[in-house]
């Protein structure tokens, strides 16, 4: 496949490179940086020119390129899923059936249902089987048309089992198309054997599995699970700032099912991104505007669980925090591949406007993943990740549910995915 | 391509088929029919033999016919969607982005918004148009699973437009996979230009339009939409009689913003099917019953609409009155192409188990359509409509959200469409 591509006849092309720099809290419609027809180039993996053909073409070095008709259609930048836990064995569409009739979260997990029957299945499983699982769903997040996905651990929670999960998210890298982004995430709820020494778990994680993850270079991100069900504050906090000393950035699981003052510990430890947040507080609020914080909301797994209570959207607004939506893909409480079925929700379930929502999965994600400079939005010198979608007008994403939307994915300047 | 097939290597198959006669009523698991492994064949478009491969084979006549592996995988009967509004010009992605900011759908209709927006553009469009349009639909339909659509008419509103568009369904159906079964819906709403000529739209439907339809043999069915914004009691009950004496079976949209006797009213008609049913009352229930009427319910409309109230399905179901689920799929409250979605919805908002949703999208939806005897469910003689899905367990349909999970699509004994 040559590395010179030129996307030829778009409809409406949303660059999501407009207006100001950085991260988005407002002006939405604007920073879309909608473009009408045109064309765009791309050599050696990165945009090289967008606009009139003539122009375009100019500026591609010598020699044959390949050429990609988008029909008339919506291009976008390729989605970016900056919080999923993918990489497991079993399902839980048991316990989806269960809660569904009624259990809650909090009591199937007091059950030892829940996380742990994942847990169980994922030790027990070997890394091969737990790659090929976790490379068939790729292919589902591709044709979703997600080309960069932050990958948790947490379904170990033992020295040889996250190292193992941490692995398999490193080898899974070079298999397929889907950037990966590691995260830490020993931190996902204390294993049942340490559950009177609690301690203990929090010392294998900060002084053992830490610097082996740091020194292999496994992860670039360290999140915990800030919940009374997880971990208290002072432990999160010790987990979080020992990550950093070994140059893992902070992430948090915030304010999900009660207030924790997830806000506030962001804000201490200046976590790139505080996420979940249906219980932040005003005051967290302010924090995490201090900090220059990411909410990220994860609408799917307030979808699956019927949370009664919305994140503060509009406190977040107004505040000017920047928001990033993600599927929080995961076997229990979220087992959605799609950042476009993210953005129906976000939409319908909690007044998030089509921009708003665009903005969300590809812009602000990608700085969620610390990577806004290098890809989210298309504009020359950015990694060429772009979808071509069957679809005029980029509102018609979060309008339509249930169709494969996706046509054509172009990963790195290479097309990597057609329906 | 041949007209013999044989579908092997399934790992689960869901006949739909098993437990009592009819359309299904509760004992969900038991009319399932699950089967572990063995093969499918098929011969004149119908299933001639289910089991072992070497007996499966025997029931086919002599001589080559087409191997399809399904890989291990599910295998269900195709997908009925016994309730859409599928033919239309223009969208409505600007009146969703109003309501998802607090527009409700009564103030944006009041405001000659809503449903009249498309009513225009609809009676603008050439026959060819809108037959282009409704093609580009039916192929993500059928990616969706949907073997098997209703398709209402009900944007035209005036003679010409009303039958333009039955024509366009009659038209569509030798040109694509899709089974067409067409609703004659004059009564969507009350147009305009009538709206202080209430009676002479009646006369209009009843007089001039169901006789033409009827000689013309253009539906099947005969709809109202009865509610407040559209038909009064007293006047529907005046259409769906005067369609029944044509020979059009009644359907009706009940009780869906307020309680306005649709149980009642269905009973006193016999109707096939009432649909929505947010409002359904104790007594309608029970009407219901009497009259033997299948209850359709639409969650993506209540999902696109947040609803605040849930149809009576526990009541439903201790008066064992059968329940069937569609898309409604309409570009103003349903822009939902997928069953598969809509039984997770039923699943997660209504409490429905994956059984129950799977049965009332297959067999159930056939009932609702009078052809329970022919389709939505696989045994020996029925019609071959069947789905291989990406997918080793019936339960992970309503369970995964954002997948492409249909492989294969099988209407009539042939392979229509793949993954």
């Amino acid at each position: 496949m040559t590395q010179k591509l030129l996307i030829e006849n778009i409809g409406q092309l949303i660059t999501c490179a407009g207006g100001r720099k950085g991260p988005v809290a407002g002006e939405f419609e604007k920073a879309l940086g909608v473009r009408k027809g045109g064309c765009l180039a791309v050599e050696g993996g990165r945009v090289v020119a967008i606009g009139e053909r003539e122009r375009v073409v100019r500026q591609l070095s010598p020699g044959d390129f390949e050429s990609v008709d988008a029909e008339g259609g919506l291009v976008t930048p390729g989605l970016v899923d900056c919080h999923t836990h993918p990489v497991f064995a079993g399902d839980r569409k048991e316990e989806f059936e269960l809660r569904n009739q009624g259990a809650s979260y909090e009591a199937i997990a007091r059950r030892g249902g829940g996380i742990f029957s994942t847990v169980r299945a994922t030790r027990q499983a070997s890394a091969e089987k737990l790659e090929k699982l976790f490379l068939q769903r790729l292919t589902r997040f591709l044709a979703a048309g997600t080309t960069t996905l932050e990958a948790k651990s947490g379904y170990g929670l033992s020295y040889e089992d996250e190292l193992k999960i941490l692995e398999v998210i490193r080898q899974s890298s070079g298999r397929q198309p889907v950037e990966l982004v590691p995260t830490f995430l020993g931190a996902h709820t204390v294993p049942p054997e340490f559950k009177n020494k609690r301690k203990d778990y929090v010392w294998l994680l900060t002084e053992r599995l830490l610097p082996e993850v740091a020194s292999r270079r496994l992860a670039l991100f360290c999140d915990v699970f800030v919940e009374k069900i997880a971990f208290r504050y002072a432990e999160a906090k010790e987990i979080l700032l020992a990550g950093k000393k070994r140059g893992l950035l902070p992430k948090l699981h915030a304010d999900q099912l009660t207030n924790g003052s997830g806000g506030k510990l962001a804000a201490e430890v200046e976590a790139v991104s505080a996420d979940h947040l249906e219980h932040l507080s005003p005051s967290g609020v302010k924090a995490l505007k201090k900090s220059g914080t990411m909410a990220v909301l994860l609408p799917s797994a307030a979808f699956y669980l019927r949370s009664p209570k919305a994140p503060p959207v509009k406190k977040l607004l107004t505040a000017n925090v920047p928001i990033a939506l993600a599927t929080d893909f995961n076997p229990g409480t979220s087992p959605n591949y799609s950042l476009v079925f993210t953005m129906t929700l976000a939409c319908v379930e909690w007044g998030f406007s089509a921009a708003q929502a665009l903005l969300a999965v590809t812009r602000n994600s990608a700085f969620a993943l610390g990577k806004g400079s290098e890809l989210g939005c298309l504009s020359e010198g950015k990694q060429a990740d772009l979808i071509i979608w069957g679809a005029q007008d980029y509102r018609e994403l979060s309008y339509y549910t249930g169709a494969q939307l996706a046509r054509t994915v172009v990963k790195k300047g290479r097309v990597v995915w057609k329906s």
